[in-house]
């Protein structure tokens, strides 16, 4: 049977986005109040950053995370004369980012099961790999994949296609495993499987395509792919 | 001689962006604020609803505006049981928009100079219409389109193709108007000379194809525009 909404399959891998789903950016926060940036504004430029990502994506641009994320980050530091100084700060933390709770459990529970799991994140696969090492989560990931592999991001299809090639899977055995609901929406168009942890949104905002499987957190989600057929 | 990013031509007819280019969104931020929403709310969820919208459009889809700004801002009232009103109650300031200080004179110079003027947003050309007539601006604009007319998203080609098909122009006869460098980036890739008032942004992420035309304000901008040979 192919997999449909109706009738999503076991996956044979499984894809997990990074930034917010495997490692909060609570020390991203940290850093802009060190700097006397307003509260809210970790948010804010997140949203824009993805916004202007997703732009020069829609209009068939591409440039790196990093790129993207100094120049919207420059943004919100219009008066001041240390731009440079504060955004090298800023972006450094995305090094010192810490894995939320349930990270360790679920990439256990795959292993468990003899499942590969990936990461597939617009940012640098080298800053994945880095957190991973460092949390000793390293082992549990076969490998780091990311947008810049393709020079697309998503939610284009591209990188989702990326990753299931690299594994070897066809789409629709691969789940991309993600607290943004925009990622569940481009992996479900690019025909993966999709598991969405509210603990981020809080409801799935209803202009996307529904999420196969829905849970307060990732473990949650992992034994719900787990128990698909 | 064809327009190129070096030899930008005098265009024939001007398209404006509309939402925080024509008209500022602050009666928006006060519904907001009114029914206690914190600081920084219209900002962060103004950038969210275009993340979102840009990620469908990414993904090869179509929501018109309203739902997508109303899914965006339900996450925004997650705790709150008041969320269909509060919805609409902000929503509705759409409709109340007051224009900048530099619409009129901008929109008279081009009326002035022959040069027809349209609106070209991602919202409703219904509330680009109810907004012009109200503020006495609507005789001065030929035409009120959308990206709802093509059902594909700005900043994909499609939304500035079908205004320069409308006007009978071709793409490098027809100038894109914004604040937001991000349609400034699309409108340059559909082939559209662009003119981007630094008033919202302040500095042009360099991430972004950049305009030919830069000034600090709407008038400015056309001036630079019409002086093009």
């Amino acid at each position: 049977m192919r997999a449909t909404p109706e009738h999503p399959r076991r996956p044979a891998a499984v894809a997990f986005d990074v930034n917010e789903t495997l490692f909060g950016l609570g020390p991203v926060g940290e850093r802009m109040a060190a700097r006397g940036m307003p509260g809210g504004s970790l948010d804010l430029w997140f949203a824009r950053t993805l916004r202007n990502g997703f732009a020069l994506a829609a209009s068939g641009t591409y440039r790196p995370f990093r790129e993207v994320a100094a120049a919207t980050l420059r943004g919100l530091l219009l008066d001041r004369d240390d731009v440079e100084e504060v955004s090298d700060d800023v972006l450094g933390a995305f090094a010192e980012l810490e894995p939320h709770a349930d990270v360790a459990s679920a990439l256990q529970r795959l292993a468990d099961a003899g499942i590969p799991a990936v990461t597939l994140t617009v940012g640098a696969s080298a800053i994945s790999e880095g957190l991973l090492e460092r949390h000793g989560l390293r082992d549990l990931v076969r490998e780091c994949l990311s947008s810049d592999d393709v020079e697309v991001w998503k939610p284009l299809a591209a990188p989702y296609e990326h990753a299931a090639r690299t594994l070897a899977v066809p789409a629709d055995r691969l789940a991309l495993v993600a607290v943004h609901a925009w990622d569940i929406h481009g992996a479900r168009r690019a025909g993966l499987v999709t598991g969405w942890a509210s603990r981020l949104e809080g409801t799935f905002p209803e202009v996307f395509d529904p999420p196969d499987v829905t849970g307060p957190d990732l473990v949650t989600v992992i034994d719900g792919l787990l128990a698909l057929d």
